[in-house]
């Protein structure tokens, strides 16, 4: 009989697993991955719950599945229509937080992949990398399941990750990159005086007003053969001064730039840098860029694998996917310095938000989506 | 006997004034002047204390003094060498808080005037305005004397301040005007969104540092005959937005201007708001300038009474004294919508400061001086 995606949602939903907490998600899915044959190991690092599932021998040609049973937190609970941890079903709609980010895609894949081993076990393997920790810091989560399985010689041939990816209508985008992401928490330092002597004092916010204009003035780029133009966002800038006779001593300012292939980090660093010196001599306020790095661009390109994925996606739902990369981060960014990597889930319109639910219909195309994949990897 | 105005400004000094406090200042000052012949009235509004004295007849030819006796807090203080209550004299130098600022100043023209009315009585009349409210909010304080003379049909013919003007030589500067001042309090609105996707918002922040760039990159203009240049200093901008991930909805930034006779108010706000206008409609970014306006810029230009205060000084000190009017505001914005004022004090390094402190040589000096404008005035 086959796995009930629907339900093994409803269960994982029941599962309170608030990031980064386990709340029974990852128990839960062992037991159901253990009695269809999978080796289950927990990989939990630094208090995070992590899972690695394989069925099949280690170091055949393997399919991977990637994804994350942590939810974000429910914000106004008297906001809900239903209980955002109870799972409910109304009028085929799937209540609860989790629905589509992403409890559902991980109930899709491991419901397609027991069926797979069950009814037509492949010559190969398929690894489930599940980690209760990618809403969060992250740091713990996916990337200890692929520490891990490097030092111990695990490694998936090629990995889709089932985070939702669709922006209205099921089937009409999956991701095969994403954009870097990198943050400058800037720090100026000028020296204190009295707005009526300003050739007495060096102010920050003057330096700083130069450094952002620079930096917001011209956009980075036009964009690149797969990837829209990269952004840049100043988040915040303060100086918490409350003396308008007064030039601050110091002012703080936020930039993160989601970055495509025409940048790297390193690249970016640089530039941001060379500006900063450069308006640092023209006033004598000194910046500190402070740059921390999330994750570099990358660009999974089209070929074979991008191509079976695209036609199971488009023989299930009958949309023809739109190959992407925009978007936020996700641990894809982690999964492609193992193997070629790819996204492809559900309509995630309510993700993150009060009464977050998902049609059923769409948990189970997405179940005949990941089942296609695997048939046609293994064919 | 002549009053000595070393031993008056110690006694001012041991009442304690913080502002906006009487402290026991204005009524040591009613004593002496009425001892002296002053009519003495106060002039309370609001709860603020002030002093109105004159000798002579309403409405003669009247030279004016005005001061204030009210001083900012001590800040640390454990940091003081000597009290700073306790106007205590070691090795010719006078100690305490309003050492400098300024209750020396009201003690000096308060012993001229005293001198020369009770040894040389003039043809005309000599008025004491003083204030307990200068450090502070000022809407009671000279603002209070000019609304109550105006309506009670006092006057003076010319007015000299008695704060402290010169920055490192006694005798060496006197004011012949001030800048005017003001500040845009400016709220900027757009629309929160992700930080990845920037064309779904309207970031604040972009426009702020677009508006704040125009702002700052271009001199107001490059000073004028009596005037240095108008300047412009952005004292805090702040948002508060803590997640690099988030565009936020709001920020605000302080701008203050301070500026010569080439603008007005009115001439800086339109065109304050005007900039705004234009950022506003080529970001779609909402601006809320809110000025606020201190004092307008005025100048009592060089004739007969400047020339007159700067040969007492000249005489007295053997400096010539620069013509400037350079630095913040003081109440001579306010008096000089009555009357001809000018400004003439000691050095002033030591205001505000911890271990605030007078060489009593120079109250003499600046007694002096007082003295013979007044004597010169009335030849
Ligand atoms: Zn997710
Ligand atoms: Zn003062």
């Amino acid at each position: 009989m086959p796995l009930d995606p629907v339900k093994l949602t409803a269960d994982l939903i029941r599962c309170p697993s608030v990031t980064p907490g386990e709340g029974g998600a990852l128990v839960l899915l062992a037991e159901v991955l253990s009695r269809a044959g999978f080796a289950c190991t927990r990989v939990d690092r630094n208090g995070i719950a992590n899972l690695f599932a394989r069925w099949g021998a280690k170091g055949a040609k393997t399919f991977g599945f990637n994804g994350h049973t942590d939810v974000v937190p429910v914000g106004d609970a008297a906001a809900w229509t239903h209980d955002p941890f109870g799972g409910e079903i109304h009028d085929g709609v799937l209540w609860g937080r989790g629905a589509t980010d992403m409890k559902s895609g991980v109930a899709a894949f491991v419901a397609a992949a027991v069926d797979l081993v069950t009814e037509a076990p492949p010559e190969g393997a398929v690894i489930l990398a599940i980690t209760g920790d990618e809403e969060g810091a992250g740091r713990d989560g996916t990337r200890a399941l692929l520490d891990w399985m490097a030092a111990t010689g695990e490694a998936m041939s090629v990995c889709l990750v089932g985070e939702p990816t669709c922006p209205e209508v099921m089937g009409e985008m999956m991701k095969i990159g994403r954009r870097g992401s990198m943050t400058f928490y800037i720090e100026a330092t000028g020296v204190q005086g009295h707005a009526a002597y300003p050739h007495r004092a060096k102010n920050p916010l003057h330096a700083l007003i130069d450094l952002l204009g620079q930096m917001t003035g011209a956009p980075l780029d036009t964009g690149t053969a797969h990837f829209d133009p990269s952004t840049l966002q100043v988040t915040t800038i303060d100086c918490g001064n409350p003396a308008n006779n007064v030039i601050p001593a110091k002012a703080r300012a936020t930039v993160n730039i989601r970055f495509n292939d025409a940048h790297s980090a390193a690249s970016l660093i640089a530039w941001g840098e060379g500006l900063a010196a450069e308006v640092s001599a023209a006033t004598g306020v000194s910046f500190a860029m402070n740059p921390e790095v999330s994750g570099e661009s990358f660009l999974t390109p089209p070929g074979a694998f991008v191509a079976l994925v695209a036609r199971a996606v488009e023989a299930e739902t009958g949309v023809k996917p739109v190959l992407s990369t925009s978007g936020g981060t996700s641990d894809a960014r982690f999964v492609k310095d193992h193997c070629p990597v790819l996204e492809f889930g559900l309509v995630g319109r309510t993700m993150h938000q009060v009464d977050e639910r998902i049609e059923v219909a769409q948990i189970e195309t997405l179940k005949r989506v990941y089942a296609r994949a695997l048939r046609e990897y293994f064919a």
